[in-house]
């Protein structure tokens, strides 16, 4: 081991808190072995050093390049296995991604998340209930969903859609269903014009991700749950660009005709789609 | 291993080039060890997105937060040693540091790099030759200096200073001769105002870098020499924030009466600092 990389773990020594210290002087530690093992050259270290700046520099309230390079590298995908692997019954989590956006509105049950409608999509109907491990129907859990438009953009990367398109939150039901009015979402790419784009281009990579639907799930009382709905059939299930595809969140989708209880309770009087899906949350913080 | 970690890895497998395939392949795999090992929480990877998204953001034309962060934790001088180490007659070489500003006036020999005159300090003094290892005097070597002011600052960091203010280019003689004119550095700590400052902060890390000039030598044929001149019986010799000293950079200095040497050749007629220090550069690109 050379002088410096001794001299930079021992640096850290003085850290109060046990954990942060671990982790301070593991990551020194393997950033010096990693360098020490490729012999990193000053031009090497000089290309790091500006593509971290650069991938900070593109951050801004609407973009996260630092998440979406995670997402890339698989790590998002990592962070959430170790952190969530060791339930089995609780709906799978899946990758955060870097295009959710706070406070967007709440809405009623079976309103729609369409603020503009662009294209003559048929309706889609998502609905389902939100259960405890024990069975038991979990109430005012509150639902944040956001998607693509037809054109595979998230509203804040669209100039043209309302920010709120697309997006919203939903309170779960006494009897712990939700149901809301959207459109099916599209397989689309992600940023290519960030340092991300720099690296998967350089590396010959696609940008696809599958069609899917993003849900964060927070219940008093219970663990939030970070997931997708992926839906069946898409041509890059088997190589999402992040990784984040898991066999239980992939769901079908049925055309159904509308009919008297479509129109009383979901406002539905032409032919749609319908996912249904329930999630399990786990008790905890 | 996790699938993920085998699938991230694998997907890089389609770069062209060697190298940068093994060197993008190996870092996906120690930053998954490292997390695996840790056992990452959710909670510390959003800190890790929050402080590398921050620390691009500070960077701007005049301020490289990333390089500080290198350089606090000793990766700037990892990197060093791995590249220069293998030659021992060189002038050893030392962190570049965040403060580099380019396209700085190029001077006379012997001409002062003070813009502005704040204190009284004595004139210092700065002369030598370069050399190459056969001991010959290369001539038209571009000779980059720069240095904090009696406030500890540089300039780029203090809106007081003009941005020239103890920087400047040299060319070296026929003889191979350098000289300028300037004051002594001070010892002076690393800005704190930043993510770097919040890491040491929290570590219980002093930001103290003992008084130095920074070199940066350039002549065709020659390796670029990065390098500084620390200033003997600094109390942060020892310490040093970035870890940069080595100890063939200390200097001494030498407090010298004007006489008409002094006056004729560096136009100095009053009591002087004086550093006398020969750069010796090794052939290559």
């Amino acid at each position: 081991m050379h002088d410096v990389t001794t001299s930079a773990i021992k640096s850290f020594e003085n850290i109060s808190d046990a954990r942060p210290k671990m982790l301070i002087q593991k990551l020194v530690k393997a950033i010096h072995e990693y360098i020490d093992d490729v012999e990193l050259t000053q031009q090497e270290w000089e290309m790091a050093i500006d593509f971290l700046t650069r991938t900070g520099q593109l951050c801004h309230e609407q973009r996260q390049e630092y998440i979406l390079l995670s997402d890339v590298l698989g790590v998002s995908m990592l962070v959430d296995e170790i952190n969530h692997s060791k339930n089995h019954e609780q709906t799978p989590s899946t990758v955060f991604g870097p295009f959710f956006i706070a406070n967007m509105p709440v809405r009623h049950y079976a309103d729609s998340i369409i603020e503009e409608k662009v294209g003559d999509e048929m309706p889609l109907l998502v609905k389902g209930k939100i259960f405890n491990q024990q069975g038991e129907a979990i109430k005012n859990a509150k639902i944040e969903v956001w998607q693509t438009a037809e054109n595979g953009m998230y509203s804040g990367q669209d100039p043209d859609q309302p920010v709120a398109n697309l997006r919203g939150a939903f309170m779960s039901q006494e009897n712990g269903e939700y149901a809301f009015k959207s459109i099916l979402p599209v397989s689309y790419q992600i940023p290519s014009d960030g340092t991300v784009g720099e690296l998967l281009n350089y590396s010959k990579r696609h940008f696809w991700r599958p069609a899917h639907i993003h849900f964060m799930i927070i219940a008093e009382g219970y663990q939030p749950l970070v997931t997708h709905l992926f839906i069946q059939n898409d041509e890059y299930l088997q190589g999402d660009a992040v990784f984040g595809v898991k066999d239980r969140l992939i769901v079908g989708f049925e055309q159904k005709q509308a009919d008297a209880t479509s129109k009383q309770q979901f406002g539905l009087d032409e032919s749609f789609n319908l996912i249904e899906y329930d999630f399990v949350l786990s008790k905890g913080e």
